[in-house]
């Protein structure tokens, strides 16, 4: 094992995730080296995932910083392994609280430079481009970026050398022998570091599930252009924006089958422009606006569009309910989903495609066509990337539970040595000695609840969802100067049936005139008209809505 | 064609699906025989689906019978094809509104007979048997019950013979070569009934996008009996307790193992006795309760569960999350998920697995074993299914729309006449003449939201999804006899953060200022105050919460 300069005896390499093992997510690693009152860290990825049933009117979800807020004068930099949401979403909003410089690529920086500049801290924050394949030294680490595939351009994984050991981070990957857009994966730079002995691979486990391989953006391309060389009509084709190559196989394929191609939906444009920013989608042919489009006969048009998710305020939602400005798609027409489906986003998805089936428009999918591989490494893909690196440790993240336990039992199998399911805060010492989980930090998700950033328990988004569940009752008691009541309690309802309503008001009438002058203990009192109205409303209906009661004295 | 009864020149031969066709679940079917004005109806199937998180706190959905409602004096019966929910589910919630007989085979019966029993309605409502293979006249219809097979005992199919021609409605079906539990598809009876001519064929659409064959039960049973037998500590099987072929799969995979069977969870123990009291389930060893498996040794138990979906208060769910009383599972253990991923559940059920994985309980599913089959037919098997009964005419049935157009499209490519995308509420005339939809009858939803049946565009539940994203603020203003405030106002919100709180309460107490004297005007008044705490939150927060304010008179 290459060991640049000599550890002290006190000195220690600390692992630790605070997001993004126990999701597929919402990605935080964070990198400790020396003795314990002075380590210093790095951080690996700031990402963010999107809010869920469980977490009603949030929109993203991050991990909670505290562990290294409270080290924030030992962490030496953000370094970021590639552009998607789940590595750099966070940034732009928990930055502040860090305030160190961020390190990435060229397309990476452009889309955290148009992440920051939304969030108005362009300015504040040092942002330094590494080239590709570039090093970066920092403190005690001395990083290599090395070239892999993804979904994405520019993914990276990052090599880190420490006196203690090099641990090899995968970032998000796949090997994908033919990518369309920007460099292939450097076998050869992942072998050499193989040579040189590799102690700890942190290493994506999304698909460790998925036997085989996952395919290349080539045969996707392929399909594509067989798919709408064969389409009459109009073709409207979605994908996540963030897949270039994806965006060129989509663009070549339509130009090919003599169509003109326009991007629909902000992230398609933003996304491009930053491609084309930093040298990709290069040759395609140029393309034309939506307004123009619709003036083109069906056959010559082809819409690239976002909202493959179902999002319901994205262009293909749009489109698909007739409320697109200029987009209209009708019979003869085809739509293809070149996407896959986020768990979670099932129901959206599918209520989409049977909109345009009521249109009348073809509907194509990865679910009976081939127009989709995924950007992440299944099983013999794992295992090259094992045999080529040959680490001491694995420790699988950027993935669930299960995901996480299927890829120790992998890695195993494998003949890894050791191999370490390490959940969100698990403190892991990588060296010196037997790898170990020593301690838990401090862990936790964030919730931008409006623009309110609130903590995993916020009891307003809990409340939230018993609100969805059963409903409001909130009763206003009005009492005069004596504690006796001034008016009927008043009783406001919100997700209540209206017989059901009236049984409330009637529940809170009665328990008021029940307590007749007992109002001097007020708590009681609220405590009392609060469960006479749960319990009647429960009798009336089957479910017990949340109930407020706050008493009103006058003057 | 067989025409058993001369048809009179004004008689047509009517199809109105009102449940079914446009999503997957909540079935009803209405046949129409007779002139305009005498039109006499048969029900087949009245089911029912789950709610899902656009329906938050609402349990089962079912059709809207209000057209059949109105025409229920010449509504002749119900006549069920077979015992799943999305076929029977509304029967004990919808029959008191109908009040014919229902007529099914003897299981799908004594599940309707327990359904009713719990309803309170089992005296009222006149349930009768048809034996397997069996025939029943109903005014201008005469019904062969065919045998079927599904993913539970006793799947019919229904010939329905009129003056004006036979209609073959499928029910759910697959053609399973070997279903493990009750009688092989009557492939003759279909082909016979073919050869008679057959007018429409109203066919199952689930699978229409899944190319080859659905898969046999056998085939289940071999590869449950190859993993338990390599199982070395607690082994946990769960299924759909309907398919009773399964749960025999998994008893005697356990006993070939060695292994003791307990059932663990309600309805596993409700269909067991019911296929015990119909003549299934004749050979299997005899079965232990939860406690005593309790005190085996790990390798001598097996436990089949319910609660494959996620759901949070079956056995599965309670077992994953250490609640359970009797069953305790732990790092050697096994689960296997036998069963499908309904879309919609997938988020619950990776949180199942992934709390097991935590456990260290090894998790086994579809996704790489092969641990299940679906029930419904995959493209070649509706292709063999048109080449028996080859009908005149195809409308696809138990899909949403994106599968009955599909379906349309492949029932035109196998040379069917006419194919015909009939969603919910089409008047579909059969014959005499083209197949045409020439109306469009009342249909909806029913939700039943706690004890309340109430119509698909229910304002409560539209408003707890609007509560779920951005919570509740009530303000109560207390005026004195000279319409003047006589206290602050009362502000009760829900589900907002504290600081929101703050910001709600200031502007209704601003609000309330600004008036005066103004609250002679009571409804501009209480427009005012609530637009201004509409406005402030959302300036203050970026979501506008729903807003409701009353007024109370000192009397």
């Amino acid at each position: 094992m290459t060991k640049r300069a000599k550890a002290a005896p006190d000195d220690e390499l600390v692992f630790v995730p605070l997001g993004g093992a126990g999701e597929i997510g919402m990605n935080l690693n964070l990198y400790g080296y020396g003795p314990e009152a002075r380590r210093q860290w790095i951080m690996i990825d700031l990402g963010v995932m999107f809010g869920g049933d469980d977490t009603p009117g949030v929109d993203v979800i991050m991990p909670d910083p505290g562990f290294i807020e409270e080290h924030k004068r030992n962490l030496l930099a953000i370094v970021l392994t590639h552009a998607h949401e789940d590595h750099i979403g966070a940034v732009g909003h928990l930055w502040p609280r860090l305030k160190v410089p961020v390190y990435a690529t060229p397309f990476t920086a452009a889309l955290v430079r148009s992440k920051l500049e939304e969030e108005g801290i362009l300015d504040d924050v040092p942002l330094h481009i590494i080239p590709l394949g570039g090093e970066l030294k920092l403190g005690p680490f001395e990083l290599e970026f090395i070239d892999i595939t993804h979904s994405i351009p520019e993914p990276n994984c990052i090599a880190i050398r420490t006196p203690l050991g090099t641990v090899l981070h995968t970032g998000d990957w796949k090997i994908d022998p033919n990518p369309m857009v920007g460099r292939k994966t450097d076998i050869d730079a992942l072998r050499r570091i193989g040579e040189e002995g590799v102690l700890a691979a942190i290493c994506d486990s999304t698909n460790v599930f998925v036997p085989g391989r996952s395919g290349s953006e080539s045969d996707v391309a392929a399909s594509l252009e067989a798919i709408i060389a064969t389409c009459k009509g109009r073709v409207a084709v979605t994908a996540f924006a963030s897949n270039v190559a994806r965006m060129q196989s989509v663009i070549r394929a339509g130009a090919k089958a003599g169509r003109h191609v326009a991007l629909v939906g902000r992230s398609m444009h933003k996304i491009s422009r930053a491609a084309i920013e930093t040298g990709y989608l290069k040759d395609i042919p140029s393309l034309i606006d939506e307004e123009s489009a619709a003036d083109l006969p069906p056959h010559k048009v082809l819409y690239l569009c976002t909202g493959s998710q179902g999002e319901a305020r994205a262009a293909l939602s749009r489109i698909a309910t007739g409320e697109h400005p200029h987009v209209h798609l009708g019979p003869g027409d085809t739509v293809i989903f070149s996407s896959r489906v986020i768990p979670g986003n099932e129901r959206l998805i599918h209520q989409l495609q049977n909109d345009f089936a009521m249109r009348g428009v073809e509907v194509i999918s990865a679910e009976d066509h081939d127009v989709h591989v995924s950007g992440h490494p299944a099983r013999d893909e794992l295992a090259d990337m094992y045999s080529w690196l040959r680490p001491q440790i694995a420790v699988p993240v950027h993935g669930e539970e299960r995901h996480l336990m299927e890829h120790v039992r992998l890695a195993k199998s494998l003949q890894i040595p050791s191999a370490l399911h390490a959940p969100n805060g698990s403190m892991v010492r990588l060296a010196p000695g037997e790898p170990t989980i020593f301690d838990e930090a401090p862990h936790g998700r964030l919730h931008l609840d409006g623009s309110v950033l609130t903590g995993r328990d916020d009891s307003a988004i809990k409340e939230r969802r018993s609100l969805a569940y059963a409903g409001y009752v909130a009763v206003t008691i009005v009492l005069d100067q004596r504690d006796r009541p001034a008016t009927d309690p008043v009783v406001i309802c919100a997700g209540i049936p209206d017989d059901i309503v009236e049984t409330a008001r009637q529940a809170a009438g009665d328990a008021q005139d029940r307590l007749g002058r007992r109002f001097d203990d007020e708590k009681r009192a609220i405590e009392e008209v609060r469960r006479a109205v749960r319990r009647e409303v429960q009798d009336a209906w089957g479910k017990k809505p949340v109930v407020k009661v706050e008493i009103a004295r006058i003057g």
